[in-house]
């Protein structure tokens, strides 16, 4: 290479792969393996040349068996983005006016789910005058919808699946209601539900470093309903009244279940209202996403 | 050193400096430069100690200065948690059961402002018969709270600061009601004000790669109020009524923008009900966030 580069008096340097962005910048995704020299080479080469282009963000994903290109392309510049277990994404800014680069994601969306019967059901079904409530948990997957989440959640944890009819243990005190008089224990159920609305969130920072939660607690309608008292636990599955419930030191010294018992008794007794999604377009495509609002003072 | 090994025949290797989780795993934070080879030998025996520990995480917090140590990281096993630019977070996971490693975060939360006067204002303030909607927008920064972030937003946007009292053009179109008669214009705005609640939210996928965006529509009232016409842009400042705006193909086009001039016009006429921030306290230990509800429907 040295002696061509001689001959012909230019160096040739391969530029490396790279694709538009919608806003001025290119994206290099790198896959195939490359060593670290070439790579840099290869880099400042492609630098000049989007710079004489006028772009302005350059983003470049390394898979994490790329790990030898990280030092090079940091020593070049560029600065950490985000990252996920199987890729780094770097990115450099290459005008002199100050960056306009996205932030990073600062928040992980978790889901909790309560399935309750309404007052019609719960004086016709098979377990009469009773509202049940249960409280699966779990987080929303990356690009999940929240309502989807929470319908996810319910069927996993009450271990209603397409692949198996098992029914698992659920790891926390379901509540179950009959009329003004709230009860709990621990059963199993088997349920599919559908999502209804998101009575209340919660937003809470540094869940784990630097990064914050939100969790929605949602209401769901269930479709198919079946509950067992939990033999093993018999002693934890004992019926007892809401108000010995509600005085507990537990619900009483922490707000979030205190509230989260008052949302259920308001939703019971007074027909509270949270956010329920509908679907709106997208102002770039036709991609669909949902909005949460308060229906009802909306449509009444 | 290679002496003091052979006359010992033992092996001294310095550990790497860690502090314990709460969840049973280590935190190395490295900050003063190290040889690569040099972190391999100490990394290699620290996980041999914090094996026999029964230790279960281990995350390494590596500075963007300490790039060098990524490739070495890497190699042992270590694989990407998340990255900021100054930093990228790598963990490992010693027992051979499934690793409960926390996810990464998944969601941009961004704020969207909405300043009104209320309809006493409306007919005894400056602007008589006029209530006067802004969406003032920005992202949540890592740490803050939505209620806190649309504040600032306004604050910021409206130009209204501690340090300046200059007035800056706002880039939207704010949209001004009277009565039932909505007009809009772009106007210059100073204006502090507080947070009333949340009207909607919207969660949107892959909004910058494969993270999600939420963004909450915010009310708040104006504590302090000024508006003039902005001169530079006089033909875009004309006032339209109502009727035209939610009828021009742009705003008929765009659900998003559909909803909010329907909700903005609920709230005025219907009493449209949001959610609103109430703190409470942690389940772990004293720290106060924030549960957005229905609170009208939970006290009534």
């Amino acid at each position: 290479m040295d002696q061509v580069v001689a001959e012909n008096g230019v160096q040739q340097v391969e530029l490396l792969t790279a694709v538009n962005d919608d806003h001025g910048g290119v994206i290099v995704e790198m896959k195939e393996p490359m060593d670290s020299e070439v790579f840099l080479s290869r880099l400042r080469a492609s630098i000049s040349k989007w710079k004489l282009q006028g772009k302005k963000g350059v983003w470049i994903k390394l898979p994490v068996g790329l790990v030898n290109l990280v030092e090079p392309a940091v020593k070049e510049g560029f600065w950490y983005h985000h990252a996920e277990p199987h890729y780094l994404m770097l990115v450099y800014w290459i005008p002199e006016t100050a960056n306009t680069i996205p932030a990073n994601a600062t928040h992980r969306v978790g889901v909790g789910a309560i399935v309750m019967n309404d007052k019609k059901e719960e004086k016709s079904g098979k377990f009469q005058g009773t509202g049940v409530w249960k409280i699966p948990t779990g987080v929303v997957d990356e690009g999940e919808d929240i309502f989807a989440a929470a319908a996810r959640e319910v069927k996993e944890e009450t271990g209603v699946s397409d692949e198996t009819d098992d029914v698992f243990v659920l790891h926390f005190l379901p509540i179950c209601i009959t009329d003004r008089s709230e009860m709990m224990g621990i059963y199993y159920f088997r349920s599919t539900a559908e999502f209804v609305e998101i009575l209340a969130f919660r937003q809470f920072h540094k869940s784990f470093f630097d990064k914050s939660d939100l969790f929605f607690l949602c209401m769901l309608h269930p479709l198919s309903f079946d509950i067992q008292k939990q033999e093993l636990e018999i002693e934890a599955a004992q019926w007892i009244p809401f108000e010995e419930y509600a005085a507990q030191p537990f619900t009483q010294k922490h707000s979030l279940f205190k509230y989260i018992s008052e949302i259920c008794l308001a939703k019971v007794e007074r027909d509270y209202v949270g956010f329920t999604p509908l679907p709106i377009t997208s102002f770039f495509d036709d991609r669909v996403s949902y909005l949460y609002l308060n229906n009802h003072d909306l449509s009444r």
